[in-house]
């Protein structure tokens, strides 16, 4: 997602230290202590303007979870919407490179992973940058209980592509896979702002709940 | 395919029985002896009309290719229009069921195995039908050798979820995936009958390039 650079953005999500986390290593093992239950954590990585997880944390109460962005200006607009809404106690925004997740969190720690529209960095230069690409998907398995799942999806055909291959190469395998979600019969697709301006178009969405092994 | 029975088809078969195989058991170990050479064996499991085996077999002289088929009748139309041609040294047609592939060849003995457009079996209570259902990848990978790969392609959205979920689950892994074949960069493509009518309509053609760990 691209937009203007707010020149103060630093600034405005300081203002929301309740729910927007700028350092999140003081927590590293003890996020479930953070969110004072017991409940499975739930990350989206890349949350944009942060309507699917704004929604997800609605929708299931009795989860946790946890929004990060890497772009301050992104996570400045979903500040400005959120703040609109009646705070959820299960849902907090974290600025943090996808990078560092396991400078977060510890081993474990994390239920299940949301990818949504992820960036798909077509040129094979930038390869290592993909989301799905296997030195993400190793920082994603070290932060994952052994049951954990990703969740992806994306309108982008040349990255699910790439991303079925990766994954499998990596020895995860596949619990679900939509090549058309919006015309399949899955319940409870939660959209993003993207995938709803998308939708319109009448274009395929691409999804994957996929699971290491 | 279906197409209507032809009565005395098994006759028709025998008098080709240069090129067509009805009994495979007694070759079983011995299929390299049977070509006279130690090139590598392709099969193509639901050869249809043959258009694709008898291609590849052109393409590739330095491959065996056996083409296997169920239904006498429709290895008759092969024949048929294979009988036009000249005929190749590297290329046979074979009778018999994929559930009994483990009679007719030995462990590793065969090293590609190529399923074009195989019948979908839509129906949940068919799903055993498929041939990317788990009982029928035990007997490829069985008859397979251990870098042996399966190359499948479909116009069937589901037929293709579903195998991608079956291969995976099963602990295969993907080196290549297309989600749009005719309009990728895939090169070499060799067309299928129903394949060449079927593009004509401009829907997608899914592929996958998959091997046992």
């Amino acid at each position: 997602m691209r937009l203007r650079k707010i020149p103060n953005a630093m600034e405005i999500l300081k203002e929301h230290s309740d729910y927007v986390i700028l350092d999140g290593k003081n927590n590293k093992g003890k996020w479930h202590s953070f969110f004072c239950n017991l409940n499975p954590i739930h990350l989206e990585i890349g949350m944009g303007k942060g309507q699917f997880i704004t929604t997800m944390a609605k929708n299931h109460p009795d989860i946790n979870f946890i929004g990060v962005e890497v772009v301050d200006s992104i996570m400045v607009k979903a500040i400005r919407k959120y703040k609109k809404e009646e705070k959820l106690a299960n849902l907090i925004f974290m600025l943090v490179d996808a990078k560092e997740l396991e400078n977060v969190f510890e081993k474990g720690e994390i239920s299940q992973i949301y990818l949504n529209f992820s960036d798909p960095w077509p040129k094979k230069r930038h390869e290592k940058r993909r989301l799905t690409h296997h030195s993400f998907l190793q920082i994603f398995k070290n932060i994952l209980k052994e049951e954990g799942e990703i969740h992806f999806k994306t309108d982008n055909e040349k990255l699910f592509e790439y991303s079925l291959v990766s994954m499998s190469q990596f020895g995860m395998f596949f619990n679900f896979i939509s090549l058309d979600l919006h015309k399949s019969d899955f319940q409870g697709n939660v959209m993003t702002e993207y995938e709803e301006r998308f939708s319109q178009t009448g274009q395929r969405i691409f999804r994957v709940e996929a699971k290491f092994k």
